[in-house]
């Protein structure tokens, strides 16, 4: 069992974050924020696929001027990510956005950013300090011989964070994303020792869909099993829809957050003698859209099958042209190869407690 | 910079494992092995792909005897995967296989093992030791309720191993595979602790291409991370050829081998303004096939382009119609959406001193 790390809570609209809520999922829309029709309709995309909290650029008065409207269409919670400008801050706040993406310390001079403070305290709106290693502060790149290290990387944090405190301003989170492995994750270990806001976590600019999902897995993962992390964003150079089976397929493997059931499934070798990427791909179609935890072994021979049945909630073992159902490891039916997903299913049903034949292609 | 532990180093035919030689990548087919045209053939697309070592299954007399045609078809070191038989061990060994994956404790009367360790020894060849949650000892998982354990797992490793080495034979290489997470880790950095055997890395039944990516990245990241693993095989209910481009961009990722360029690029967002997923394709297109490190960045807008490109050997950042080429961080053209691929890759030919124009699509 992974031993989260506890932090403060936080609220975006009315999603928990931090604290002993589960770690949440969210994605950045990328059409123009101006154009609500397209937004929204990729909001609504990612809402569909279990995408938790979305956000919008806000690169000018007009996209800031469109959150309202965005608002009114869409169930999840919006979150404007701006950068230097309160105006545009304030805007956002005033049209009803759920959270602020900016970096106080950009923000000049350093009145404005109180209004924003006073603006996010009125409404109770949190505040991520997002700090990214392409745009490290100058006197901090030198201090570090012009390179942006993790330790700037979190120094740039706590200063933008010691701006939101001396304002009296904690409804914070933060993040801290590099475009490497080694120090993303160098970053946060070195920033949840120090700060107990809830931390968004992400690898960025990590590449398109294959090396991101890599990238991501690996830096995310490694945080997430390590206990840190509150929320995760999988950045792709992809339509942003892609992010999101690849979050939940990393909450799933650490056995975090389940959106559907888990389907262990063998590698098959020279001694299968079924077909089982055929039959374990019929049954992750089969069960893909029930929201529930459900182990499910699929497994091609006796030498691991027996060892993984027990393991699971149900499972499959395949042999010379039959196939073994077992629940929890004991054996239940032996049936013919041609009859093994109608039967399994039937046995799914009895788990699901609900009729998987539809499902059923 | 990974600190990779030291481990002894084994030779698999002209392959070393272990030591200071660099993460090997494995896989293993699922053909019947004795089907030699159908094994050799998916032997040479594994080949192709970046596979350094092929494994076999070989579970009867005829597969074994197969062995000494599959080798003579094909260039990179063949492992022999066996469950209890001594006889087929001694088979494979005649006919010229690499290393053979046996559990010595399962190989009964103990007489039996003397035999096969006596012929590697006069052969050269290693033995892997190869424990599976799925397939602990009963004695063992009575010790620990019933349950394999990482602790369990890693008492039978041992205890195979101290059979090996009773007998006076330490070309020894272990894997400890579990098909979750946690456990895999666990028992690897547990064991990693107690010998300086070679490990061969992987999460078992990992499932199909998506989820066992995700779970190997997560996984076999997480030990490389920690400096553990000198060899990795990517498990995935698919055609085992689907498995190599995972390793390599594990390892890519981590920075530990690269097969080709690292392409860095942006999740674009409401600011970009240039068609980025479309031109990030065409670059990974264009330098697929170049087997050298290099590190190119793909950026949409100006707030992280800048930092970026100045990690990069080369990078473009995109503007409203127009693209920025950047050498080390500095800029050094300036051109028009349509011709940014165009420019782009004859810089691209300047650094890897080559002609792309043939890979152009």
């Amino acid at each position: 069992m992974i031993n989260r790390k506890e932090t403060k809570k936080v609220m975006i609209g009315d999603v928990g974050v931090g604290g002993n809520e589960p770690v949440r999922v969210q994605s950045m829309t990328n059409t123009d924020t101006r154009d609500i029709e397209e937004t929204v309709t990729q909001i609504k995309r990612l809402e569909k696929v279990g995408c938790e909290i979305a956000r919008v650029a806000v690169p000018d008065m007009k996209a800031a001027e469109a959150i309202a409207e965005i608002k009114k269409q869409i169930k999840i919670p919006l979150v404007a990510d701006i950068h230097f400008s309160a105006d545009l801050a304030l805007e956002a706040i005033r049209q009803g956005v759920d959270k602020i993406r900016i970096n106080p310390g950009n923000v000049k001079p350093i009145e404005r950013i109180k209004e924003v403070v006073i603006a996010c305290k009125e409404k109770k709106i949190p505040i991520r300090v997002g700090v990214n290693a392409g745009s490290l502060e100058e006197d901090i790149l030198q201090q570090y011989g012009n390179v942006a290290t993790a330790k700037g990387m979190v120094q740039s944090a706590l200063r933008h964070i010691t701006i939101l405190e001396e304002l009296g301003f904690e409804d914070i989170l933060i993040s801290l994303k590099a475009s490497d492995i080694e120090r993303t994750i160098e970053a946060y270990k070195e920033l949840s020792e120090k700060v107990d806001y809830p931390l968004h976590v992400g690898v960025t600019e990590a590449g398109t869909k294959f090396r991101g999902t890599v990238m991501s897995s690996i830096g995310i993962g490694a945080l997430l099993y390590a206990g840190i992390g509150d929320t995760i964003r999988v950045s792709l150079t992809d339509d942003p829809v892609e992010e999101i089976p690849v979050a939940w397929e990393i909450l799933s493997a650490l056995d975090l957050r389940h959106r559907k059931p888990t389907v262990t499934s063998c590698p098959t070798c020279g001694r299968t003698e079924i077909d089982l990427l055929k039959l374990t791909k019929e049954v992750e179609a089969l069960v893909e859209n029930f929201p529930e935890k459900l182990h499910i072994a699929v497994m091609g021979c006796i030498v691991n099958g027996p060892g993984e049945a027990k393991e699971a909630d149900i499972a499959v073992i395949g042999g010379k042209g039959v196939g073994l159902i077992c629940r929890k490891g004991e054996i239940i039916k032996k049936v013919d190869e041609k009859d093994l997903l109608t039967e399994f299913k039937k046995e799914l049903d009895k788990e699901l407690k609900s009729d998987l034949s539809k499902n059923l292609k």
